[in-house]
């Protein structure tokens, strides 16, 4: 009887292995560097010698587990089981990914974007256990995302939905790396709110406490920015709020198209906490519909790096077994071992 | 053996009634002048006169009809079959619609909102016929909506959702009557580009037809700048191409938040034909991801101010029989008699 599903979120750097059973718990996480100059067979091989070392630290054998879930970052063709690139790595275009890794393993294996997969762990498993629609925004290098409908992760028909930080909040805005003018991503991700403070930094005059913390040449970033608004710095808070504001625009947003149970927030920038949720929720609970009586919750996301792995492991239980793993009876545990 | 479904399309002026079989083909329709003076009663005395004219027209008995779908202008709640309220109509708050309807016509009763019932309706039947994932705007006071993903309407959590007239596109921009600042609703609404223009008329010396076309006191409306921009006046045109702007916007943010398989464009405005989509088309395909490789149509809706009645109707049959109407048969008929 299977009573396993293997969860594997592929990074850039590391790869990342755990096992669920079916209540939904994760455990027996380990990760390896990823190997990205041997092409594709290297990276078959990466995610056999994972999966393989998994079911030999636990003794289980192939009767034992249901299926391989893999996240991995995009372009991917998840009704192919592909990845169609990934940028700057040479070799892996159009690799089978699921049909290859199916093979060696003798498993069925199904594939998600990394994002989605995310979504899917803190929906199953974290700061969305429970509820029915969830949208997460993942704030990184740029601003990912995850939609959650009735349980289902939205993908749209051409497999490019769901690219809510490339929604566009400000017409003839400043040029995302996309090419649209304006998008949420050019205002509000780690990148471009670090790339306007140093903008700022060049053409004001005001002291400013970033010019200290990068004068031994360290490059600015967004941790700089929040340690100096939290030190009451006039010129990162400025590059914050505005940051907040259009990160609130995007969630009134996220209201008003989809009215989902509740947004969860993740990625790096998340790790300022309170320095991002309570500026955040104030200008979004300003900007919201009073009438409707419905003021809907932002969340932290919860389980931080490993909710990719555990999305992924969540994506193969419900595709392979019969429906979502049932999470329900440690709703309000501590998180699992890892 | 049930072989109808009732139709009704509940309006400010008028309330239209259709009969829909189970290949999707809507016959008999007539409309009623809507009673709204005589508070809730009066309503439903009129949905069931109509309801029963239908059916004695047709010598239809109850056995020959599945139950009834209502599209409502709302606020309204489709899990309780209420009308919360109408707005500046009195005595209609909280009508319980679908159990009054229900027991006097002794059928069981759908309720819809009137954008989602029109949306729906061009999915079964008009613009969306044989596509899966469809996203329709509605052009006219105000911009309304409705979203159909993978054949199903979208609501949101607490059926405040769909509402992409308030999806904000231009931070800090324009104050709208919902309360926000920069709705798309805001920039592409036959009102709102007509009080641009009335704006532009008083502040800007530029000669434009528009001023004749007033001169008698006739109130400027959204067809005098359709009409102005087709004979070249420069002011109206420049009306009419920021109001197709911010709609390529909103076209846009459809396509990256959910990727359908085409949007939909109704309402007043769609009256425009070619002056409309010629030029949304052409802004909307510049600010287009290229790499992506995929173009999703703008469509203009086809079936007029009939959508709402056979998309009240296809609810209907969705949720009362065994799944929606199957409309492949006469998917390349003209237009169903009336």
């Amino acid at each position: 009887m299977a009573k396993y599903c293997i969860g594997i979120d592929l990074g850039g750097t590391f790869t990342k292995f755990g096992l669920m059973d079916e209540s939904g718990r994760v455990s027996s996480m380990f990760q390896i560097p990823t190997v990205l100059d041997k092409g594709g067979e290297g990276l078959i091989d990466l995610i056999v010698l994972g999966g393989n070392r998994l079911m030999s630290q636990r003794s289980l054998t192939r009767d034992d587990v249901l299926g391989i879930g893999i996240g991995s970052p995009g372009p991917i063709s998840i009704k192919r089981g592909m990845i169609l690139m990934l940028p700057n790595i040479p070799g892996m275009e159009n690799l089978a990914l699921c049909d290859l890794v199916s093979r060696r393993m003798n498993l069925p294996v199904v594939l998600e974007n990394d994002a989605n997969a995310a979504a899917y762990g803190e929906y199953l498993c974290g700061a969305g256990k429970g509820v029915s629609d969830m949208v997460m925004l993942t704030l990184g290098t740029g601003i990912g995302s995850g939609i959650i409908i009735e349980g289902r992760i939205h993908h749209g028909r051409h497999e490019i939905g769901a690219e809510l930080g490339h929604m566009i909040v400000e017409a003839d805005g400043e040029k995302c790396n996309c090419g649209q003018l304006g998008c949420l991503e050019r205002y509000s991700s780690a990148t471009f709110l670090t790339l306007y403070a140093a903008r700022l930094l060049q053409s004001d005059s005001r002291p400013s406490v970033l010019r200290e913390m990068t004068k031994s040449g360290q490059a600015l970033d967004a941790r700089h920015i929040v340690q100096a608004h939290k030190q009451g710095d006039e010129l990162a808070t400025q590059v914050w709020l505005r940051a907040m504001k259009f990160l609130a625009i995007g969630c009134i947003n996220i209201c008003r198209i989809f009215d989902p149970d509740e947004i969860v927030l993740a990625g790096g920038l998340v790790n300022a906490g309170s320095d991002l949720l309570d500026p955040l929720t104030k200008l979004y609970e300003s900007m919201h519909w009073k009438l409707t009586g419905v003021m809907t919750p932002i969340k932290l996301a919860r389980l931080g790096s490993d909710a990719g792995v555990i999305g992924a492991a969540g994506v193969a239980w419900t595709a392979l077994g019969s429906g979502p793993p049932d999470c329900s009876a440690h709703l309000d545990e501590p998180r699992n071992e890892k």
